[in-house]
């Protein structure tokens, strides 16, 4: 059975230390390949810094343009963590206390420790529904198509699979790589002659280096596993009309 | 002598193999850092696919908010490397050989190898300078605010010292770490008085997980040292009021 459904998505990372070069951003590379493998394509990232008028009206373009947005960072207890609170904004919703997140917090923490800077992680849009968080506790939360994720990169992975059941994808992008040892000139023209066959495919041409040697791999993305197949055969009828080494496919 | 001078930027990351999670980008951040330290700011970033519509909207509307633009990826000799037409399409410039371009490549390579495929690479927007490219000889180019350089992350470290007297920065941003044995709600009250106090000092809190301990990386970011130095000191002041261990600082 084939949905025939395309379904796209963006990434808005939310925080300066991303900006400054501080952190190495991996969530996008996290979320990016979870999403495609529950058939919902990444169309754009933006990297936006902790300021409230930016975050508000990034995202109400991307959620009008996107069928999901997900943001990662600025959900967390201190001064800096502005995200929620702008959420709401952009949407016109009142930003207040989620009864179920205060709940589950204050049993997640011992008797007293459930102190001022934690109960913040609870105030939310109205209406939001929480992604739950089984590493630390504090909630996540989506309100309509808008997923809000922890910064913290392993707080973030242990969350995916509670957001599973809140988002409807299309058919998965399926991908194929066929790694040669050669250099991408010497398969430019080739290359583009399959392309230019096969154009609802996309297919890329990334040069590598590993342990000392160049090489070149070739990834075929489509949802249509005989689409792929017909480039791969395209391309190792060249790659073999060359003599070129297949290192891996 | 202090420039009394702001100097932004953004960064557009071109390439699907962002997008699709395959490839893990580290260019944002060698490039945010390198920025920083010629006290140029990197306001946001952008990660787009390999659509010439897209890159040419989303450049013209970066190149005519931020003083300067770096671009990442789509240099190179393939179907999929169309950053350079995009670039001269964006500035309504010709498509053309950079005859420079062409000399340093003819020069490169041996004699038969200069090829169709990496003849590509000195196709440049008409009025381009070059960048040169110590590692694998292929030049990236600037032409106005923009600067293209390569995607491969290596390549384009090496081409930042080509591009330093190309780029004219403000004051370098000066940054200070604070590392502490805490976690963040029980520190946020005290820090959130601290900001307020600070307002053009830009305080980050980040959270950490390192040899098996929990911790809060504290960030202060400003041109002027006196002020780092200053909201260094009120932190230190909380902190051992409330006998937090200072991990690092």
């Amino acid at each position: 059975m084939t949905k025939n459904i395309k379904v796209n998505s963006a990434i808005l990372i939310i925080g300066n230390e991303i900006l400054s070069g501080r952190t190495q951003d991996t969530n996008t590379s996290t979320l990016a390949n979870w999403l495609n493998s529950i058939g919902v394509k990444v169309n754009e990232v933006r990297v936006v810094p902790d300021e409230e008028k930016i975050i508000i009206d990034t995202l109400n373009f991307l959620r009008k343009t996107y069928n999901y947005v997900f943001t990662t960072g600025g959900i967390g207890p201190t001064h800096d963590d502005i995200t929620a609170q702008s959420v709401s904004k952009a949407f016109n919703q009142k930003y207040e206390i989620h009864q179920e997140a205060f709940k589950i917090l204050k049993a997640y923490y011992k008797p007293g420790e459930f102190n001022e800077g934690r109960q913040k992680m609870v105030w939310m849009p109205k209406g939001a529904e929480l992604i739950l968080n089984p590493t630390s506790g504090a909630p996540g939360f989506n309100i309509e198509n808008v997923f809000c994720l922890p910064g913290v990169p392993s707080i973030l992975k242990s969350m995916l699979g509670g957001l599973k059941n809140k988002i409807i994808g299309g058919n998965p992008i399926l991908s194929h790589t066929i790694s040669l040892r050669t250099v991408e000139s010497e398969i430019a023209n080739s290359l583009t002659k399959v392309q230019d066959e096969n154009k609802d495919v996309e297919i890329g041409s990334y040069p590598f280096f590993h342990a000392g040697k160049l090489g070149v791999s070739i990834v075929i993305r489509s949802e249509d596993q005989s689409k792929i197949d017909l480039c791969n055969s395209q391309i190792l009828e060249f790659v073999n009309k060359k003599n070129i080494e297949v290192v891996d496919r």
